[in-house]
């Protein structure tokens, strides 16, 4: 099959071989995926996930399911937020069948473990024509839903997982630091609790356009005024909790430094590299730092669910339409934050 | 009168003008001042700990009140975890009496704002022979508590905040990296909420069996094995909260390395200096970082009120005795952690 392949720290297009379903896992043909910034990064930072996915995986119990973990010495076929029809089951299926449109958390279990659809040796993701997905995680798109928008049910889990992991209620406000996907997927599942004052904060115009649209009260250039001073001028509604979802070195720090006592800061942003802080600064203040990844298969359900019933309009967000050979280029498009937020591969258009 | 004092980045014993009551103040006699590692580090770092309290100044807001911060260019007593005698009352007090013996928040106010006692330049600490405090703030330490124990007030309120602060419940499990004073005193605090494993490390054998004596359920060299490694061969029952109370740069990514997934880390211990982590095993973890301060006034009564009641036996902890001539030698002794947890200053003895 047709797939944009990571190899030897690069992008290239090429034929790979078609992956086969084994046991309770099903065949599937990608009709979109979403491009995310986490790809971006493992291009070039690929050898730092893999060395804190050990890391995690060492802090993890022998009690845990082993995840295995990627070689990058290896073909990897990337892409882990997508949608897609089932063309093919394996063996002992009875959840999905041929025809289904769905959508999947990226893991797929087998007899060696659990393996990360997108940064596996194993399991290509969606930058690739088919997938084998786990028949029991797979998720049938309801509503008729269109699939370029089901494909945003992942990174909308996100933001929805980062929400309810924080302490935030209605009477608290937040700043959302970065207004990318995740950031925008967090403005959305804030709007959803019912928070009435939520400012973001984006260097581009076009993403705090976004911002607005995904329901955002008061967007900033941080060029112009730090977000949370902007959040103190308009009279520090509750307490805060702020939202840092850029994840470059330094985004941290700052953050600690701009909050107000008491504040809850959630890392939702994926900083790869070190980093550095100032522990004073957050004791002062008695910060607390949540810092979250991903989302349980509940959240990610109830995703596809306030997509496919139209309580969040994930549409604004998708700015661009790629095909596989387009993938390189469109890596190098995400780059310039002006002129998109989400760019999803398309396979067949 | 005598006092040591912090001039030109040295602790030097010399003859300072006394402090004068002012109205709502007390003028007390200094009868037991621990020495706390705060101010080791704020010998050598306090032009750090000067840039941080600015820095959380920034981030309090308007409507909290003025802290007047010390200026390094001029003398300073420190000095903060007191015990002592009221010799005379200022204008408008109505809480103390002469010959009360009190303990306090080491904080007093004035029309200037709130300063606090032991890092001001107004305002001396303990490591003098007196000190003006805040009438209202003085507590009459009851039950004919020793002196030289109820000083201990202080250090205790800290590591009881640290525990009220974390998630812990009798269902959790504890890691204190650190048995310094404020290590013990989370160790105490933690015996107090009924949790049932309590891992403490220190590379001394001393320390180790303070720990023990505190309350400690298991200690450990980390040396011989991690902490957290000794709570997963244990069973590692229950959730897990860890406590550094180390604060020395590189401790925090060792914890957040260490720390299983879902661990909550109480960062209790002051690390004056940047630190650098990596955002990524925390990312990956989800871990909670709760950075902890101080204490409130109802912390700190209730600190006195279990060391009177004998609910926590604070002798132990007391390895030395130092009259204030003594001190710059006190300062030095205690980087040996081999032979010393708490020194008190005790002017008159």
């Amino acid at each position: 099959m047709r797939a944009a392949v990571m190899r030897g720290g690069g992008l290239v297009v090429d034929q790979v071989p078609e992956p086969v379903p084994g046991a309770g896992q099903i065949l599937v043909r990608t009709l979109a995926c979403g491009i995310c910034g986490s790809d971006l990064h493992t291009l070039t930072h690929g050898d730092l996930m893999v060395e804190m996915s050990n890391e995690s995986a060492r802090g993890a119990g022998a009690d845990q399911p082993t995840m295995k973990i990627m070689d990058l010495a290896h073909d990897v076929v990337m892409g882990h937020e997508f949608a897609a029809e089932v063309i093919e089951l394996g063996a002992n299926v009875g959840n999905s069948a041929v025809g289904d449109i769905v959508v999947s958390m990226p893991v797929t279990f087998d007899v060696g473990g659990v393996h990360p659809i997108g940064y596996s040796n194993d399991y290509p993701g969606g930058y690739g024509e088919l997938m084998v997905l786990s028949d029991l995680l797979a998720l049938k798109v309801p509503n008729g839903l269109e699939a370029r928008r089901a494909a945003l049910t992942e990174p909308m889990a996100v933001g929805l997982h980062a929400v309810n992991r924080s302490q935030i209620t209605p009477a608290h406000s937040a700043v959302v630091l970065g207004a990318g996907p995740v950031g925008l997927a967090v403005i959305a599942a804030l709007r959803a609790v019912g928070v009435e004052l939520i400012v973001a904060a984006d260097f581009s115009a076009t993403r705090r356009a976004l911002a607005t649209t995904m329901g955002a009260h008061r967007v900033v250039d941080p060029r112009d005024e730090p977000a949370i001073d902007v959040w103190r001028r308009l009279g520090a509604k509750g307490p805060l909790v702020i939202f840092e979802a850029v994840g470059v070195p330094g985004m941290l720090d700052a953050a600690m430094s701009d909050a107000p006592a008491g504040a809850q800061i959630l890392v939702v942003g994926v900083c790869m590299a070190p980093d550095t802080v100032r522990p004073m600064v957050a004791i002062g203040k008695e910060l607390n730092l949540q810092f979250v990844l991903g989302y349980d298969p509940l959240e990610f359900a109830e995703s596809l669910r306030r997509i496919a019933e139209g309580e969040v309009d994930v549409a604004p967000m998708i700015t661009g339409s790629v095909d596989i050979d387009a993938i390189p280029q469109a890596f190098a498009d995400l780059a310039d934050p002006e002129a998109h937020a989400k760019i999803l591969v398309e396979p067949t258009t």
